[in-house]
């Protein structure tokens, strides 16, 4: 089965887009075993629009579309799709619903523009969408399937799980594809690709191994593709066994795991409460560890004391250890180690203190320049990074490797 | 002038690679005038790159490629190319230096393969590659240009530079598109363009104003085009203020700004020091704030309290308080906001309480139920919100929304 990706919209053709939605849905229908032929952008115009979809029907069997659905003058999409499957638009008091409710919790009046996206194209299956105003709609025709979808990530993302994905598995027959992702951290590509030279070489023809290295982590891709569905998952389950056995404990999990999710699982089974001591970092740590739901059964919280006052009345770090060592060294970090233990409770807390830049380097400790600490009452391990000279790559790779720290330290590795 | 532009390879169909390079280039063929009609990615096929090219034609005036000039196998583009405009490839010695050259310097012995790079088609003009081994080529056929590079962005940028720009700016009489960008917070795609319905009516027809929606934010972007550079200027220039008088403090900037960082430049000018509390947000709001290099300048930091006990130790929200309206609650939220002040002794103070979800969730305060609050000593503002049932979301909109109050409040507009 292959599909065409379509983009309506001028943000992409005048660059100001990049085209991360196409991307996103590639991965998506790779996943379930369909080719993407085309990704296309146009913009909103009604006879290129047309002409595209014409086309592209010629030679797929599938057509995603994104964009135009919006309630402004120059969204095509819904009534130029509706006129090339010739059919009419229909009230759906649903839609308009959904409007009214997302309209009255923002305290906003919609005005008759927003209140004509509740007209859906009849012959297609209204695409709900539970995360803004624009429904989607789903056009199947014989054996061909054109999907149009809201442009804003989140919302066509919500409607792909939703709907969209789900259809196609069960109104076409796919050929069986498997990824098993294992997920590593605390070594690069190099390193891993050693420990895994023999493995690479048994792997039998029908197994693929992909790198996919992200910010202090590594992940593996183990893909197999065939129809013989069995077959392909034991394959999967002995090769991902081989790698765990071979990594270790550089494997944090698998597929949709992350890092502060499997720690959070980690801290909950030890029945520790963790608590955090950010600086150079600002909350971005506290941020990545409440992003897992239910964070609250092991999370206290935690300070920001992006000021030194802050950290000598929030964590008691003493005035002198600010003057001799300054507030990015080992001393002061090991000093909000022990006050944010003292002060919020927790069994174990993280504290980051560091140059993020671009201002704030000298020569001593230039920019990129990160201690980072995790301990409790009765050990403390503090390290010394040189990160980037990018101010948000510097924050990003602060958290990430604190958590490679933490989930050490749990695991008695460090 | 119009342009469509091709990628040629598997990276983009199967998700692996986001399109960058059309982003570049479509920003960069707009500034010299010059607009994108189509955005195509297809894969190394001879038949589909020979039919791509030959649809663009009769389209377009100019066509970029991209990609598919390796060495390997898979790598058809240049002569696929050379056979669509009938011409042969002849030996060019200077292509071949340049590889030995890079080969040499990373102490690597050249294949037949590489050695092959050094065969151009002959009615083109060769773009010599200074950033790796693959050339370009440039074919003008009366009025009519296609260029082909590689797909390596630093390699493609640079010959993009040195000779595709200044080609077609020789070449062509291209006109001027002038963007300008004003960016607004606080109000909706509808509300915005009801305020707007007569200023679009008195638009010169060689100016369009766009919609670009983001969370709780709209850019509006205005783009002028004409062969009078000034003119276009002075337009745009007139146009951005009559919008400015129309949506009045709905806008926060302009182009490249963000609100965090505008927000930051209205409190240094009053010398203003700000704290956070959060809840739901775990961290977020100080992130978004840290994340503009300087803000130590006017941030303080603040307090994440997950827990109820650091609301209290930390804060000093009374246990009644908590026990009888809840953590989520305006109640709640005020004393945050006071604690906040008082301990951290910052100016004005931001407060965040919700049930970001999936959990916690209750028929009066369901998922998405968010209490944010500003204030100073002498005065609070504290607001529900309801917003999503997505946790991330429900973060996210958290801490923009809490930066629009700040900027209201700091502008006396709530």
């Amino acid at each position: 089965m292959k599909a065409d990706i379509i983009s309506i919209g001028d943000e992409i053709l005048n660059g100001q887009t990049i085209n991360t939605n196409a991307s996103w849905m590639a991965i998506e229908l790779n996943n379930i075993g369909i080719q993407i032929r085309h990704v296309i952008s146009i913009s909103d115009n009604k006879e290129d629009i047309i002409e595209t979809i014409d086309k592209s029907l010629q030679k797929v069997d599938f057509i995603l579309i994104t964009g135009g659905l919006g309630p402004t003058s120059d969204d095509l999409t819904r009534d130029v799709l509706a006129e090339f499957f010739k059919t009419k638009l229909i009230f759906d008091q649903k839609v308009l619903d959904n409007i009214e409710r997302i309209f009255s919790a923002r305290n906003r009046e919609m005005n008759q523009h927003t209140k004509d996206l509740a007209w859906v194209p009849q012959t297609a299956k209204t695409l709900y969408n539970d995360m803004g105003t624009a429904p989607g709609a789903l056009y199947h025709m014989g054996n061909q399937v054109v999907v149009s979808m809201p442009g804003v990530p989140y919302e066509m993302k919500s409607m792909m799980n939703k709907d969209v994905l789900p259809y196609l598995r069960n109104n076409f027959h796919l050929p069986f594809i498997l990824h098993k992702h294992i997920l590593t951290a605390g070594a690069g590509e190099s390193q891993i690709s050693e420990l895994l030279v023999d493995y690479e070489k048994q792997l039998p023809s029908f197994v693929k191994l992909a790198y996919l290295p992200g910010l202090a982590s590594v992940k593996l891709r183990l893909t197999a593709m065939g129809s013989n569905q069995q077959m392909l998952e034991k394959t999967i389950q002995e090769q991902s066994e081989k790698v765990v056995s071979l990594l270790d404990k550089l494997v944090f999990g698998f597929d949709n795991d992350t890092l502060e999710r499997k720690i959070g699982e980690i801290l909950m089974i030890k029945n520790l409460k963790l608590s955090v001591a950010e600086s150079c970092t600002g909350g971005y740590l506290g941020h990545l560890i409440t992003s897992v739901s239910g964070s609250s059964q092991y999370f206290f919280g935690g300070a920001i004391t992006y000021s030194n006052d802050l950290k000598m009345n929030l964590l008691g770090v003493k005035k002198k250890t600010l003057d001799s060592y300054g507030a990015v060294s080992e001393q002061t970090v090991n000093e909000m180690i022990e006050g944010s233990l003292q002060v919020f409770g927790s069994d174990i807390s993280i504290a980051i203190s560091g140059v993020a830049g671009p201002g704030g380097g000298s020569e001593e400790k230039p920019i990129g320049t990160v201690y980072i600490g995790v301990g409790n009452k009765d050990k403390k391990y503090i390290r010394k990074y040189q990160f980037t000279k990018d101010r948000e790559k510097n924050i990003q790779f602060s958290g990430v490797v604190s958590l490679i720290m933490l989930r050490k330290f749990l695991l008695n590795d460090l």
